[in-house]
């Protein structure tokens, strides 16, 4: 074994942010040097992430560029460029979690703004392994992956591949736990209000669906509904053939073919039991994304579970470092789910 | 007032049959004469319904016809036709629960398989008020309302009354809550595994589909998932247009004629504040339906939240019954929701 | 029957306002004037309370005087007692649902700090109706209860009767929803902080204790905790004797001597089935308070469960009121729970 | 390092051995070579506990003595005893997690019936290492611990190290969740019922106190409630002394003194912030306990939270088996907690 790589975290307060703390203390082969909060400088992580207790004598550093092999950047959406850009210039390698650098500078400009470094954005790889591993081994500057679209994107990919998408029309109706809203105080985040709530709280236009046009070519019509869940999402992706939908045997082998020698992803298609397709607490604290497929006249029903701060942030990341560190994949992620949870 | 009227429930051990008693003991105009369980037979019906613990006296009666001017049947699906043939050869005015006798011979033999009294079938008025009013009014048999198919129907009828169904694919993801699988023990039910479950359970082909095409003329692509409730429904009706949605103005103005006098629907579609749109923890416990609809690109996406025992079950039935009763069609229906819950 | 008595609510924007206007609204013999709120003067109720959309035109009041027959108080602990002075130099009776009128000036002196207006803590009847009934008839000034304080009084209030608290120790381990801590937003009401904590927030001293002093004339030892629930409030008072307990019928015929008239007093004390005991689940929405009680060794486990919001609120105030206005005191109370939620 | 270890499960398919499994199959230094199910034999493991999908291609075996270095029994109470008999008298070490052997057979005797292998109870080590380490080590039969007598041991072993036991009354007031009860289908376990419901269901006598009377020298007097969790354990020990309490200074150095060197139990008394005590939300899918205490009056309060299936069952096992094959005594368990969850 190399000497293990240093990592520091910027922007390390938030539920993503500790959740990757989390990965990269248990992770045999990085060392965490830093993390910052300007918020909570000088606070032992374990202030903020309860779960870290005992875990590390590590406090939050004061907003600096810590020097490190590795750089995540955590930071909100907006701020993220710029530590980015700051770190580049440093000649740091960088994973940056927010949704600064996961679309070109064009598609950037459609769905969030005019973006502050357009030339960084044609240097960054996008961060879902399962869709862009080569890449990302090689690249200075990995994004991370949207919550939402990584479950649309793990759904999508076998059909896409099998061209079951030609001419189709794609609708995804998405649900997501309270954790993907972050940990900022809000008044439809209090445990009275959201509690048991099933809200349609995203009902067009969700900047997620960019991701999936990157990635699989078409552009879904996104639904997002907040359900009773701290952790976990799934998409249930709608797709609307021009005629008969294939056979299921042909979906299997185009799931089977994209995803037999995937680590993190698990086709589950049961027709038996209790637990018959993929569903959030199944994958919960995990870093799998299971799918599942069914076929019904001219529609296709994908479905995709993930847990929104694991495969759909924290665990994509440290996957995408791994590679960049060229160590096996799976290093630090290998954590089975629990069950009953 | 007149006298009360008498009622009695057939199979009154289930959650529908719970909360029917529920609503007929408060009801001030009708006089509950019997509830039937064979399996509980004896047994006070607070021991099956603990929420009745004090407020009646009655016990549960061995299965046989009770005497009454209205007769409720929550027999299972394909038992209840027989309690109810029973009680209309014995010219029992019946609003039947079930699922016997919402469809035509026709439309059962298609979906359940071949219907022991087509002639019944003819007979039966659709008991969803907002819908079928006139006929239920003077109707001798009144069949229930599937809860998914309720929320489906509520949200899509302005729809269908504005012509904007016309020509369009109608995709539903619905959401429902434990109380729907009724309160027989299974595996799939227990807490461990259900909690905070979020699956797929009905992927296609759901039988509340025919219903919508009985009332609304479509038939709409069906998938429903559990969610972590108890009670509630969430319809979300994706509505994909050959062209370009209409503007929402036009769209609130096919929901307002729908519902402006419908004492039961409130149309909700707020910009600001936490509860912005139909949450089935909003009208839990009441016979309220919320709907609510956005317009995206070539999609209308309409909503629709209900609790799935009340306005999806017992409440509507309770509706019918006033109607026929030729009383206000809210009596016995006004309770508030509570919030927070 | 006569005229309806007119009522008004001072600060009716906070969960138990909220609670009370529901259960004004629904009333048959009362008229809700007015409803103020300095923070949300000129909105509809509904905005705040969503489950009173469509139950009501009413706006919230800048914080004034109203005028009525009877003024319910629902400012904060000490702001609520300058609101209370100016309604009684007003000649009003007043409900006062804060913690300003609940205790002597003494103990209020004790548990809270110094009383501003300590003639009138003598002229306040304690809004307990089971043990203080013939006081709040004629009162011009009804205090509220606080909600551990009821489940705790509640379900002592028989062994006080019967003697068994003499020379024993009271423990109480209460557990209680997220509703108890009003919707003012803060972290730890998150909903990803607080969903499935449990937690013992409040070890030590807690001040409904002194409420439960002034009705059964001993201190308990008080430890609270938040348990994933909304509503509700479970006391389990743990009586520890000096000698062995008495037999349980003894028990039984205390409580029965107690409680076999009152209208929202449940004793659950059940041999086989599933709920075999007070549960807040199983109250949840309504004004019953379920007790029940057990004994081993020399020790004596009492339980009620409450809902907070209404038996711990306003459900016991509007319970005072209907003896103030001397109609039956169960009016407008009388909704069943539902089950299940 | 050593060759594994091999070792087997025996009882796999309950809530207990899943999690054992789970834990096993992550273990660097041992191979689990079977696990059995007369009621699963020849079924994928992953068909009963769905967390293990992907991860194992073991299927259960049929009920016989499976070959092995140390064999886990995780049989229901009473049938247990006869399998452990079986392996001890085939020279097999074992742990066993069921109540069979965690007390002498005169207090087995008094709290379950007669113990039908006697001469095993003496010989059988009490499997909790934070209290009996040394025993483990060299035992060939360790007992597993109840979950509710876990918490309530960890709460109370610095307190009686301190000697502030002395002339005290000890009542535990715990809390748990729904996984306690098993996997068995049951009508108070399904969700309806179940969900947040709070119930104090083992009011008095429970058997858990006679593993506290063996490790702390005292009976407690216990009640145990239900919440709404799937995992996890609190209890809440009202300690009432007959004289003052001692500072908490006092408490500190007690604790400290016998958990500073402890990996798995943390002291969580902080004066600010969100989680300023024990909750099993921060432990839950971990090995940790963590404890607090407060002192007031002539009362000590102390909470020990844990996940009931791992420090309260297959976590303190596997730590025993860490003990018993002489290895460092973390091995395995060292997943921290995910938060928030």
């Amino acid at each position: 074994m190399n000497n293990p790589a240093n990592v520091a975290v910027v922007g390390g307060s938030g539920f993503v942010g500790g959740e990757l703390i989390r990965l990269l203390l248990q992770h045999p082969q990085v060392n965490l040097t830093a993390a910052t909060s300007a918020a909570n400088a000088g606070q032992p992580l374990w202030r903020v992430h309860p779960n870290l207790r005992g875990a590390t004598d590590l406090t939050f550093s004061p907003r600096a560029m810590p020097e490190c092999d590795i750089l995540f950047v955590c930071a909100p959406h907006g701020h993220a460029a710029k530590q980015v850009k700051e770190a580049r210039d440093a000649g740091i390698r960088v994973v940056d979690l927010s949704a600064d650098f996961r679309l070109s500078a064009e598609a950037y400009g459609e769905w969030y703004g005019p973006h502050p470094y357009p030339e960084l954005c044609a240097e960054a790889a996008y961060g879902l392994p399962e869709a862009n591993r080569d890449a990302i081994r090689s690249a200075q500057l990995v994004s991370g992956v949207g919550c939402v679209a990584t479950s649309m994107n793990l759904a999508l990919l076998p059909l896409r591949d099998g061209g079951f998408l030609d001419g189709a029309r794609v609708v995804v109706d998405a649900k997501i736990g309270s954790s993907a809203s972050g940990n900022e105080t809000n008044d439809a985040g209090m445990h009275a209000a959201r509690s048991r709530s099933l809200r349609l709280y995203a009902p067009t236009r969700h900047r997620h669906a960019a991701e999936v046009q990157r990635i699989c070519g078409l552009t879904p019509e996104v639904s997002v509904h907040t359900v009773e869940l701290v952790r976990g999402a799934l998409a249930t992706v709608h797709v609307l053939l021009p005629s008969d939908a294939p056979a299921e045997v042909a979906l299997w082998k185009s799931y089977r073919a994209r995803y037999s020698n995937e680590p993190f992803i698990r086709i589950v298609k049961e027709r038996t039991g209790v637990h018959r397709g993929p569903d959030p607490k199944l994958v919960a604290g995990s870093n799998f994304a299971d799918v599942s497929f069914h076929a019904e006249g001219q529609r296709i029903v994908a479905t995709c579970a993930i847990d929104n701060l694991m495969k759909g942030a924290a665990g994509s990341a440290v996957q995408c470092m791994n590679l960049m560190l060229d160590i096996p994949e799976t290093t630090g992620l290998q954590h089975l789910p629990v069950y009953p949870q």
